[in-house]
């Protein structure tokens, strides 16, 4: 059994892409291993905002985002009794992890980031905050701090992996062994279309979300993206260009086939496709959304899991703190 | 009453050059004032080491200074039933302060601090750790966390309470009055000579520790820097070019005068200044050393003293946190 360490930044409400692209897999690793999720509401502040009003309305949708993160999880099955689900800022070793690591971490090795170099080569890094340029240090105590040896993670991510690594190995090299090097694991590649036939992205405001209400679903799927050379019913469809079929495979794996040859020789219209999938993922989507609403309307139970989440999550990283600190004669 | 904050970076010894340049001022402040006073032992990681042997020396280097710092600030006077005296790494709020004060933090701020200015253009600049360029950051929030409106500081550190102020007007404008902004106060300007006639400095090798005892004073009096141009006894003395008229008037402010004048006038040899000198000090340091002596037989009682301190400092960094958290909609 080894340690995983899952997080997610909340920056909004989870929709089909982040379910199938990364938290699908965590349950998988739930019933295996020891599984932390972090909801790390901390790395949501790593923009400097630029006015009073942004600044308190980000802070608030964060403390939002991070309540219903958690739900979202909750409802999907991440199961509080086996995994250690809880809010990064609960628990202060990771500031003070972060900050213990900072001391090792060369400034060079982290503006040579991908993501930093692309903020600096766009012209914005004069206003980047030191917290932005410590986002991987960070981001490096979170998964040293619960000595996780897998995390998944997606291929943006990878690099972060990679310095947490090195980090751990530095640490390693100057201090003695604390933490184990944590392997990255990739998530699944499959790519889950929004509704316009891009990638599902909260940011291309084509996501279809867990907590859409089924009349909020229905109307996305009809108005989604199909087969562009579809005009008539009659016309054949190319389903690997409809976004409603790339849904349908991924949700009736062993059913869509049939509905796809049928379309590729023109025996049924986009409007049958779409009413269809409308009923599949209801079936996905109704229980979920039914826990979401009985831990939507029962705060204190979110509150409580996420209490007792920070209480498991505490003892964990106090016990490597205790080693990392003797390990730097701090004790 | 004010709230003061002062700090000392745990890299060594008291010598006189701290204690009349920079601690006297604190035991003035004590009387009047709420002190506290931090033993920064984090902030004496902020270098990265090369090799593990030299990372493991200077961690155990900082350890054995922290708890040196503490007993010569005892020893000299530093009421600990007056004033709150703690470690820095027992008070996790600093780090957590630190991480939330970066996110408000722009690079450009950091890297625009002469002493790292100073680093990058010596060509040092590439293995810079992440916790240097934060160093200013990680001591406005050990000011900030106290809401000190006082911050004794020599002139080197200016800078670096004028970027606290900053962070604490940026974090104000952003997210609501938490923090006072701190005011630099400057100590005495009188520099200490050391025993080679420039400034007395551990990293010059010219100081007189607070432990040294009574025979390595005298010896390091004895080898003193006198005016130059007296050779011969009844050769005319310059004080103002002599370290041990220097420190005699230092330490003998209403006798000096007298001494000074038969100098003048070549009445008396540079032993007879140096033996005078040594008496002198010697009413200073012996008490300390005493005081210094019984603190050094029980550790225990150290600790005590350090660990009472970090809950009274707990209590108050506490306090100023839930209020960032609340500012922050963190809770």
């Amino acid at each position: 059994m080894a340690r995983v360490l899952t997080g997610i930044k909340p920056t909004g409400r989870l929709h089909l892409g982040n379910l199938e692209g990364a938290v699908r897999s965590w349950l998988g690793l739930m019933a295996e291993h020891e599984l932390y999720c972090l909801v790390a509401n901390w790395h949501a502040y790593t923009t400097v905002p630029a006015t009073p009003r942004l600044a308190r309305e980000a802070a608030e949708a964060i403390r939002q985002h991070t309540n219903d993160v958690a739900i979202d999880l909750i409802a999907v099955g991440l199961d509080p009794a086996r995994a250690t689900l809880f809010r990064q800022s609960d628990v202060k070793e990771h500031a003070e992890l972060y900050l213990l690591l900072s001391m090792v971490t060369p400034v060079a090795w982290l503006t040579r980031v991908p993501t930093y170099k692309d903020l600096v080569a766009s012209g914005k890094g004069a206003m980047a905050s030191h917290g932005l340029l410590g986002y991987p240090v960070l981001q490096a105590a979170d998964i040293l701090l619960y000595r996780a040896t897998i995390v998944p993670v997606g291929s943006d991510q990878l690099p972060h992996i990679e310095l947490a690594r090195e980090i751990a190995r530095r640490f390693r090299h100057l201090y003695g062994e604390v933490f184990p090097e944590p392997e990255a694991k990739r998530g699944s590649s499959a790519v889950v279309p929004g509704i316009d036939g891009r990638k599902m992205s909260k940011s291309y405001d084509n996501a279809i979300y867990l907590a859409d209400g089924p009349d909020v679903v229905a109307a996305k799927v009809r108005g989604a993206f199909t087969t562009p050379s579809k005009i008539h019913p009659t016309d054949p469809g190319v389903p690997e260009e409809c976004s409603v079929c790339q849904l349908r495979r991924i949700y009736d794996p062993d059913g869509y086939s049939a509905s796809w040859e049928a379309d590729r020789r023109g025996e049924r219209g986009c409007m049958q496709n779409k009413e269809e999938l409308i009923e599949i993922l209801e079936a996905v989507l109704a229980p979920i959304r039914r826990r979401r609403r009985e831990l939507e309307r029962d705060p204190a139970e979110v509150e409580r899991v996420l209490a007792d989440g920070a209480v498991r999550a505490r003892e964990a990283a106090r016990a490597t703190i205790e080693d990392v600190r003797s390990a730097m004669r701090l004790t």
